[in-house]
């Protein structure tokens, strides 16, 4: 069962607007096991939409488009697709009879525009919209089905989910299809290929696996079909298992977990609070956390010491240590941990002091060089890494690294 | 000159990712002139490479394909391509010797995966990545030319910018087009459009107006095309004028600028430092201005404030006024901006607090409200804002608005 889906409209070609309704719908038709085999972008002109019509109908059992049904003279999806269809367009009474409900209900006085949502190729089952006047439409022609829906994200996606999916399901006999993302992190993607390789190669004919690298975490996606939903949930789990066994110390989490979020519930579930020390990070850690709702059940604050008179003044750091070792060495990392739990009074404590770059680099300590601690009241671990040259991703990378030691050392204590 | 964008890869059509990788070459061939007139995306198979290549071929001038060029098994594109342009494969010896040395440069070993990222098209030339080890590669055939970069997003973003685009600029005629972004913040798209709905519609045929709103930020996007290209920047420079006379409150910058930077660069000018109080944004001020290289010459540390303890233990905020006034008030904003200035020893200072939601809200202070104070040792100034529903885009909105008001008081001093 195969679609495809062609988003219809200059503001992508042009890159003013990211295509998200793309995403949305491959999302969707993938969880009802229908493969998107291509998604293709075509601006909004008769000819381009027909010939992107034509070119689906031979690679797909569904085409959903998006976009260009709007009033406006530019829109010109409908008008499309009644030529494709042969259709004559005319006044569907229905459909205006609920645009004269839905504008009036918003205050609005019914004009020509509007009343012209409702002229609509006379072959099409509608869709309809209840967030906005432009409605979706069934076609059918020579086994191919095809959907036309709106452009405008939450009447596109609204309509989606009320209308088209259930006709879906009814519809098409779909297939079982199962998908496991295995969240890791401390790994590169050719080090963690090298090391699963066998595994990968082991793997069943219907599971197929996909790297996905991001500056700090590595994805990997594992995606299973099969007609019997028990056999697949079997091996998925199988092929789950024995990759645990290879690489579960770089694994901090599953699909869609976020890792501010696991260590967030880690502190919640045993009633300890955080406070951080960040230097390099320079509050991207602090930021991580609080992004998460509830945040302050466990995050109680951070000193961010971005000079070193912060780090002696606010955190306690000796000079004499400072002075030794350098601002970014294991010593000052220990002082900076061990003073932010003290100050500010929490259980735990990160502290990050690196060179994110692109200056401050010497040849003892590059670009990249960091060091992290994470403290509680009973013990102090630390660690250096070497991250690259580009400071952005330094500090993404430090910043998802110390969140990983506190996990680690939340566990172990647990 | 006509464009046609191939992104490939699985993540794309099942959802996973969204394909931001178009948008950003969309926008660049855009601002060069070239017109892109399809987007497609396809499955990492070589059967769909080759024949999305071909169909493009006819319609294009150039195609550029993204993604598919790692070290794994489910990266195909360079043996497609090789296929397409009958091509041998071979190492290439300098870039073999280039991967090394990026390698080694972050303390890693050179294993049999990143030597294979060198064997690539005999035939192509290479665009090297600075940032990785897939390299772009441009081939010709048939008047039509084809460019393979990678998927990653920087890597693709940095070769683009400094590899493709200047060989575009050569090879190519492209017509005269300017592009001038102006930077607002603090009004809505739909009351900018009220605001400058006149002057819009007074421009002249040759230029464009695009609204890019995200959140925190409205940018204006002015496009113009002409044979001439004195009369375009004159064109451009009156219509830019005439709406600083409209909208000039508004405007923080111009183009490429970043707040951050443009703030950054007012403190460095004025020799003044900055320290930040944060609780609501619990971090994000910060993180933006450290995001700049060289923050560290006028950026000193931060105390985030996000338990009432630490308001008072660290930046002296009485409890009486916090009993009073509560947390989200002009009083404690005020407190904390100068307790911050006091205890770290700044120049200049932000303070921020507010409800980010979800929860959190009240009748009299709902989710969004948010009160910012910035202070110097002679005078403080502050203002109550009121954000939305969504906890993001609350944190992100008042992180603009802070930085924003920080410039206006460092222009105010200057």
């Amino acid at each position: 069962m195969n679609a495809e889906i062609i988003t219809i409209g200059d503001e992508i070609l042009t890159g003013k607007v990211i295509n998200t309704n793309a995403a949305f719908l491959s999302q969707e038709l993938d969880k009802l096991g229908i493969t998107v085999v291509r998604i293709t972008t075509v601006s909004d002109t008769s000819h381009s939409i027909l010939s992107s019509l034509e070119e689906a109908s031979s690679r797909a059992d569904l085409v959903i488009t998006t976009g260009g049904l709007g009033p406006t003279t530019d829109d010109v999806t409908k008008y499309s697709m009644a030529e494709y269809f042969h259709s004559k367009m005319s006044i569907n009474p229905e459909v205006l009879e609920q645009i004269k409900i839905f504008i009036r209900a918003r205050g609005g006085n019914v004009n020509d525009k509007n009343k012209g949502q409702a002229m609509l190729p006379e072959n099409c089952e509608v869709l309809p919209n209840r967030s906005g006047t432009a409605q979706g439409m069934w076609f059918s022609k020579n086994n191919v089905n095809y959907v036309a829906l709106p452009g405008v994200p939450y009447e596109m996606s609204e309509i989606f989910l009320n209308e088209l999916a259930p006709r879906l399901k009814e519809r098409y006999i779909l297939p079982f299809i199962h998908h496991e993302m295995v969240l890791t992190s401390g790994i590169s993607e050719s080090a963690m290929a090298m090391q699963i390789g066998a595994w990968e190669a082991g793997l069943p004919s219907n599971i197929r696996l996909a790297y996905l690298p991001s500056p700090g975490i590595l994805r990997l996606r594992l995606s299973g079909t099969d007609n019997n939903p028990e056999k697949l949930t079997d091996d998925m789990q199988t092929a789950l298992r024995s990759l645990e066994a290879i690489i579960g110390s770089y694994i901090f989490g599953y699909n869609e977990e976020r890792l501010e979020e696991i260590t967030g519930d880690l502190l919640r579930h045993k009633g300890y609070t955080l406070a951080l020390a960040e230097s390099c990070t320079g509050g991207k850690i602090s930021e991580l956390i609080t992004s998460v709702p509830g945040a302050s059940d466990y995050f109680i604050g951070s000193i961010i010491a971005y000079a070193n008179e912060i780090k002696t003044d606010q955190l306690g750091v000796s000079p004499d240590t400072l002075r030794t070792y350098g601002a970014v060495s294991r010593e000052v990392a220990h002082e900076m941990a061990t003073g932010v739990l003290k100050r500010l009074g929490s259980d735990y404590s990160i502290a990050v002091t690196g060179i994110a770059g692109p200056a401050g680099g010497t040849d003892r300590k590059p670009v990249g060089t960091t060091w992290i601690a994470v403290a509680s009241g009973k013990r102090i671990t630390s660690r250096i890494y070497h991250f690259g040259e580009h400071r952005g991703r330094n500090i993404q990378k430090a910043s998802i690294a110390a969140l990983f030691m506190l996990k680690k050392e939340l566990e172990d204590n647990l």
